[in-house]
């Protein structure tokens, strides 16, 4: 989802951006009309994370599964060892393509709660090997509509963080983190970004075997020009980055996507006809996971709400049940409107019919 | 440049794609909304590039770039040989990073040309070593507006050709290919998009250090959505794929870039202030280079076209000049303006001055 504001700029300039006589998605990404967007939308995102100087942030394409590939090659390059932190499917995916390219372990997972990944791992510094290139988690886990409650204290050990579903929900404190990279397409822009932001020291060890495109020195020292950036994605963040800046801001954003969230687990504590499986203090406030505990219930919950507009309520194949996307861009009516809904139809369902 | 209807239609349904009440840029890729978009893109790409049923069609991200990786990784996997044959930049940038991977050698250049890349070379089977895992070509070659004349004879062994700023200008035999890969940005759709076909006996013999994503087993099992794909961009190329069926498919649109390159190349066979550096037979039909002989008058002129609307007409940096890139979307009208603009600059900046 996209603030709509953000939807109309970029329809009313499709044709013509500014004075350019052309659409963004026809500029050269060398040219004097595109260069500016690239520029401005890096420092927008500067601003808003507050990401100190002796980082980097970099536009790049191919998802966070590109990252998982791109993390170990460019920073496992000392020990050739790392510590994954498992809480869900795409920190096991992660771990799953690091070990192709070094001595990789988990150090902590909830693969094996109850109720599997309905939590986050606990750490200490002990929790980790001595002698690691880095600390791999995943900020927040979308599938499953946890996050992470804590920041991981790894020592001198950088520590990685995939923020695709979470970034720019909330200020965060980037130096506290090595690297932390995002797919954009959950609170930035359309899919096809991926944005890094990386400490200047993790920069320039590539593996002599990485792709080019994936060594961050090339980028880097390219500005994420090293060949055609994906432009028209990158002026989408730029729009949505001046959206969040109107706003007042990650500060302003996080206020709201609480009180997004609490209508909605609040909501959740308040009956029986609904649970939410996540252990409370690792509740995601971007994904807002439930179930009926009745599978047939589920599947006419996940329907009747596409009908009357709350699309892509089904959750993820993995797990089943109900997931609430509650991106940034998703109004706080959206998330009352969602709740009227589940009411509605938990009053019109009983789960004992006999009872009616 | 995308043709004016796609970029309107594109605007049009920027709020709302059809009855989905969304944007394409805000749907999830597995939603019943967007499959049949990337669906029916692949099926007008078979149907234009009459693509045979043992080629798979990828939507990929990262550029052409990337698949300077890609394709040693997935395809030199039984000698770890491959010949190149380098006629510009860009197939040298593809042979220098495949030399990462394998025994990979120079098969044919036209470095040595007395214009170093004013042709292509001339190749014949024998041009290749034995045993070798495939051979790499760059079809044409933006930066010095060169174009392969004849598809090189490398009997069984496959293929390779980077065909990222002229495909989708004319018919193409991609039986003759094992593999064809582009940048979408140039004819297809904004940059984001990288499109590969490629034999299915090609397939699924990656190198075990090859990153999941630049595997071709894992995007096509997962067609093209093994993670979520560049949506937007897709959405933009399956437009343009119904505008070149629209006007009549592959065949007329070779006729009409034939026709505006003429414009262009006849009117510079006709004068002699400007000056084609390219070998006659390897006259590019997408990117036409010129000089005036005098890189003052090149920097005036290139100056000069951009204020009367003609952007981005100077040369690449490694070769100075003018180049007018007129791809698929570039109207007839645009070049003859072109041209009037030339013979009126031409007039206007005499070259011997004392001559007046």
């Amino acid at each position: 989802m996209l603030p709509l504001s953000v939807l109309e700029k970029a329809q009313a300039e499709l044709l013509s951006y500014g004075e350019s006589g052309m659409s963004v998605m026809e500029m050269s990404h060398r040219s004097k009309d595109y260069e500016p967007i690239l520029e401005d939308a890096i420092a927008a995102l500067r601003r808003l994370m507050n990401i100190p100087d002796n980082y980097k942030v970099l536009f790049l394409q191919g998802g966070a599964s590109t990252q998982f590939a791109a993390v170990p090659l460019n920073l496992m390059n000392k020990h050739h060892r790392a510590d994954y932190i498992v809480s869900g499917n795409f920190s096991k995916k992660a771990y799953t393509e690091a070990k192709k390219y070094g001595d990789v372990e988990v150090a902590a997972s909830s693969a094996g709660s109850l109720n599997p990944f309905d939590c986050v791992p606990d750490t200490t510094r002990e929790s980790f090997r001595e002698n690691i290139d880095y600390v791999h988690i995943c900020y927040n886990n979308t599938i499953y509509g946890t996050k992470f409650h804590y920041i991981p204290d790894t020592g001198d050990v950088p520590l990685v963080a995939d923020m695709s579903s979470c970034i720019l929900s909330e200020p965060v404190d980037v130096s506290k983190f090595g690297l932390i990279y995002a797919g954009a397409q959950k609170n930035v822009a359309p899919a096809g970004l991926t944005i890094v932001i990386v400490r200047e020291d993790l920069i320039g060890n590539a593996d002599p075997s990485t792709p080019t495109m994936l060594d961050y020195k090339a980028m880097a020292d390219n500005n994420s020009m090293y060949n055609t950036p994906p432009c028209w994605c990158i002026y989408m963040a730029k729009l949505v980055f001046d959206w969040l800046e109107s706003i007042g801001g990650l500060e302003e954003m996080m206020y709201i996507n609480r009180r997004k969230a609490s209508i909605l687990y609040d909501y959740l504590d308040s009956q029986d006809y609904y649970t939410s499986p996540v252990v409370k203090k690792n509740r995601s406030m971007m994904n807002v996971v439930f179930v009926t505990g009745d599978k047939e219930l589920d599947a006419k919950f996940a329907s009747e709400a596409a009908k009357a507009g709350f699309k892509n309520l089904k959750g993820h194949r993995i797990v089943g049940g109900m997931r609430a996307s509650i991106y940034n861009a998703m109004p706080i009516e959206g998330v009352e409107g969602l709740v009227k809904f589940m009411d509605d139809f938990a009053r019109a369902n009983p789960k004992n019919a006999d009872a009616v």
